[in-house]
This record gives C-alpha cells, structure tokens and sequence, in this order.
C-alpha cells in the first residue's frame, strides 16, 4: 500500500454531495499540517438529529480549522492495531435494570449478561468498571471520566451499554439519549490518548418495535463448506470505532429472562472461545451467525411475537486488524 | 458452536424495547416453522423514516405471520460462505455522472471509478452490468429484474452506487432515495434464491456536508507493529447483508476529478491486490485504512474544505466468513 500523491498532481477534489463545490482547482499542497497541541474541550453533544445504529456523526465543534495531533501508536501501514501496551485499557459496562420512566419494564436477565461480560473481558485483560442503572447525568460523567483519563499504555477502549431503547436512542435511568453522546467523547480531538487506538462500543438494546420472522432454510441439494511508515501521518477524527448493535435500526432485540439477551449471550460466548485467536471482525461475525441461527423467540402466548428471529449490526470504522493477544506473554 | 436449546427450556423471551411485552412465560416451543412457498411480492418500499447509513430496515409486508422457506446453500454453523456454486453472481454498477437536478453538478471522474470497478469485479468472476445515468423508475426497474432473476447456481450478488448524496439519501438522475429501497429487494421473501447468500453493497456519496479535520499522529515513541449441520434452520431475513458506504453518516465523501473517488480508488486497489486472498472485512479493514491514512483533500483555494479527510462505514449483518475463492480453479 503506497501513500497517496494526491497532494502533488491532484486536479480536483470535489465531495459527492447535493449541490457540492465548483471546481476548486488546487494544484499542489502540503501534506501535513502543523500541530497547535490537544483540543481537550469536553462540550460534547447537541446538534445530533441522525438516526439509527450511529446516528450522524457529530460532533460539538463549530469549525473543521483546528488541527490536532496526536501521539503515534502503529506506523502508517501496519496491517494489525498495537495490542501490545502495558494495558488492554479500560471496559466500562452501563448495565440499566431498572428505570424511572413508567412505561419501562425491568430488565430480567440483564445482570446475567453483565456478569458474562465483565468475566470474559477481565479474561481479556480490560480493567472492567461496572455501572449499574444510571440516570444520563451519572453516565455522562463516568464518560467524561473515562475521556478525560490518560490512556497511553492502553491498547484501546471499550464501552458496553445493556438497556431499553427506540430507533436512534438508548434508555438511561431516567431519559433517552442518542449513541452519540457517548463515543463522541472518544474523538482524538477530545481524547487524544486513544487516538489511532480501537474505540468498541457494544450495544444491547432494540432499535424499534419490528419483528424479523426469518426465512427457513430447507436443504435441497447437496451443501458445501469451505474450508513509509517512520513519518507524521493523518487519520480521520472518526476513524478506529467499532459500534456493534445487538440488532438491526427499526428492530426488536430478544432478551432471555434467565439467560440474558441473544446478542451478549453469544458474544460473550465468542469472546470466551476465541477472543484471544480471532480478530475482532471474524470474531463478531460469529456471533452475527450464533445469534442468526441458534435462537428463535418463544413466546407462545403471544403469537405475534412467536418464533421471531435476530441479526445484530456491526458497523466498522476500523483501519487495521484487532486481535486481543494475550497479555502476559509480553510482559 | 452448539445450538441453544432456547426452544425446550425458556423461561421467558422478551424485547428491549420501550414499553416491551409483560412477562410471556412460554415454557416449550416447537424449532421449525411450517414453509407455505416462496413469497415473491415485489412491492418493495415504503415506510420508510429512518436516516443513516442504512436507514431504518424497512420492509413492504405488513405481518410477521408469514413462514418463508428457502434452499439451504450452507450448512448452519459453516465458517464460510459457500463460495462455490457455478457462477460468482451478478454485479450492477449504478454509474451516475449527469442529473437532471440543476443543483446536482455532473461527477467528473465517475467513469474512471466505474471502469476500474467493472474491471476488478470482473477479475473476481462478477457478471458486470453497468447503468448509466439512470432515473430511479429505471433503477428500480433494473434493481427488480435482479432480484427476480434465479441466483441459484450464483454465489451472491453486488450492487454499487456511484453519486450524489445527502444523509439518508442517494440521487438517480431525477430524484433522491432511500438506500432501502434498493437492497429491500433482496431480502429472502422478495429473492429466496439469494437466501443465506451475501448481499453486498457499495456506495460511493455523501452522507452530508460534514467536514473532517482528522488528526495528525506525531511519532513521540517507539512504535511496535504485530506482526449439526443436516437439519433445516431458520435465519432472519436481514441476515448478510454488507453495505459498505464511502463515508459516515453526515460527512461529506470525496472524489478526484481525473482518478476518481477515495472509496472507490481504495475498493478497487484492494481488491485488486488482495481479492482472493483476505476475507471481505479484512478487505474492507484496509480500505478503511487506506481512504484514512493515503488521501487527504487538496483545494488550497477554498481553505474550509482544504486538508480534510474521510473515514468509510461499513455495516455489515454477514454470519460467515466471505472470500472470492479462484472460480477457474474450482471447475
């Protein structure tokens, strides 16, 4: 993968949007822009009106003329994510079982998912913080803590969220709120320490009231299986997030009384077998498949809702591949 | 992977959504649900509200009682996509350079994304049909004679979106869309032949007039680089889908006038390189990395839009791993 020389002979770089820029012609241009240290402003949030598993991508600043840096953390082109800090890095787990909006219920089973998740990303070498039913104000907080905190030794970041939710928004205690009022935190801009690092986001929450009652698969024929990089460089603010929806925008995400939600049941499952061996993305489309094809809603008094079916959402910014090798074996 | 038992011994199901079902305490369930035929309506769209990169997943049928059934093309818990049927599938390319919109100004270097796509498609084995400048009765018109072609000798299907955009929205020639109402199309009920096989979109538009600064990672340190399957099962019907959109909600996405857009540049270089050889997500890893890291936009005229970079969004609802394996070989 060699570097762009857009800079020296571009003609034209126009953007595909509706009523997009006229033919700004520039010739030549720096590579690199000069570093005016971190932007550490915390007054994230407002203006957010997209919807669904992300939402737009917003951000609180007013102008794109600021200029960021950041510390180094994989030459240019390494194909996998630096796993090899002192720390895994932080795992913060808003669990939501109870609430005090009135038209919600509890959550039954939602303890069982968080106690799988934090073992198996303690397993995994994150240093889980677990928080229980807070209103949007205590969770803004812990992740206004959570940004404001140095993270140089740390590989990445990870925030999982277990809670009721609508199209576009996730229940706190006691309100609503929009995803991005969460990871907007993480931004290099608002986090330099995590800049370049991966940012996992894992939601377990539905994103609507629709039912997916799937398709059966009935075999028919045979089946088969198959078996320049020392200089400065320039990422993207919204690159290196990783945002994995228990279920697709618009749709129900199931939750098992006893045994925990669909999605976190089987992500911890994966997480368990194969978090040290597989990276993330083959990793988490293992549990798209588990969560596919191992469950099916059982709620024979209610027809409606009976034998319903499931697909999580695995939206990816990522930039390299992200494999959780083990720790101790590199101290 | 083991299949849950979920349908014996549940307890209770429930939904995580706002005012979800009270406690339905279904206590046995039967695994598989009666086929009563293909559903082939075509009456796709509709209803439609939700914005992003893949909006709300929306779907023409009213019910959720309706039972599809579909030939298994892989077995249940198979890691891989079976990427050996006759043919690879068809490919459409969607190439808009010109509108009848008079805000909308033509795509100079849309043809040169075009044809190094077609080429590359072609090298993977796709049957490549292009569309030029279509409006978006054509589009659907093309869109509806794919998914009711029989894809059954056919390993999966792609279809590319080359132009402008807004959030939540793509332009034919004459007026805007919603994605939805493209890969709608291809859900099981509408195109049982493509059923459990992947569904593969790539866009290349605007997402919005966002812009992205991006961060300039400075070397401070040393940096390290790393190197029960027979029986019938049911998937739900947005199963694997990969919609991989040039830019994130919001944003703006950029183009080159002489060697076409960053995405489609990015797409076509690794899939050239590397399309027979990684999986589909590691793939699109490093397209991911190559548009955050390679290219930077150059209009040294207009100061505001200078410097800025763009990170793709890929979403995807795939369950098995993907790879183009030789077809040639194969035979």
């Amino acid at each position: 993968m060699s570097a762009s020389e857009d800079q020296v002979d571009i003609k034209d770089d126009l953007t595909d949007a509706f009523g997009s820029l006229g033919g700004t012609s520039g010739s030549s241009g720096g590579g690199g822009s000069g570093g005016s240290g971190y932007y550490t402003g915390t007054g994230v949030g407002g203006g957010a009106t997209g919807v669904g598993a992300i939402g737009q991508l917003a951000n609180g600043y007013g102008s794109s003329y600021h200029s960021y840096t950041a510390s180094m953390v994989t030459d240019r082109h390494a194909a996998e994510y630096n796993m090899r800090h002192k720390n895994r890095g932080l795992a913060l787990i808003f669990n939501h079982e109870n609430f005090d909006v009135p038209t919600l219920k509890s959550r039954a089973g939602t303890n069982v998912d968080c106690e799988n998740l934090a073992r198996v990303l303690k397993q995994l070498d994150f240093d889980v913080k677990i928080f229980k039913d807070c209103s949007f104000h205590k969770l803004k907080q812990h992740i206004e803590w959570a940004s404001q905190q140095d993270h140089k030794d740390n590989d990445c970041i990870l925030v999982a969220v277990l809670s009721h939710g609508e199209l576009g928004y996730i229940y706190a205690k006691d309100v609503q709120y929009k995803l991005d009022q969460i990871w907007s935190y993480f931004t290099p801009q608002h986090c330099p320490t995590l800049a370049g690092k991966p940012k996992l986001f894992f939601i377990q929450a539905c994103q609507g009231d629709r039912l997916d009652p799937g398709v059966m698969m009935r075999r028919t024929t045979r089946t088969e299986t198959d078996g320049e990089s020392s200089m400065s460089y320039k990422i993207p603010l919204h690159a290196d997030f990783l945002i994995a929806y228990s279920t697709i925008p618009g749709y129900y995400s199931w939750r098992n009384t006893t045994r925990g939600s669909w999605f976190m049941q089987s992500l911890c499952a994966e997480l368990a077998a194969n978090g040290k061996r597989l990276d993330m993305l083959t990793l988490l489309t293992f549990v798209c498949q588990r969560v596919a094809v191992d469950f099916e809603s059982c709620t024979p008094d209610n027809p409606e809702m009976h034998q319903q079916k499931q697909i999580p959402c695995i939206t990816t910014m990522l930039t390299r591949i992200l494999r959780f090798a083990e720790k101790t074996a590199l101290r």
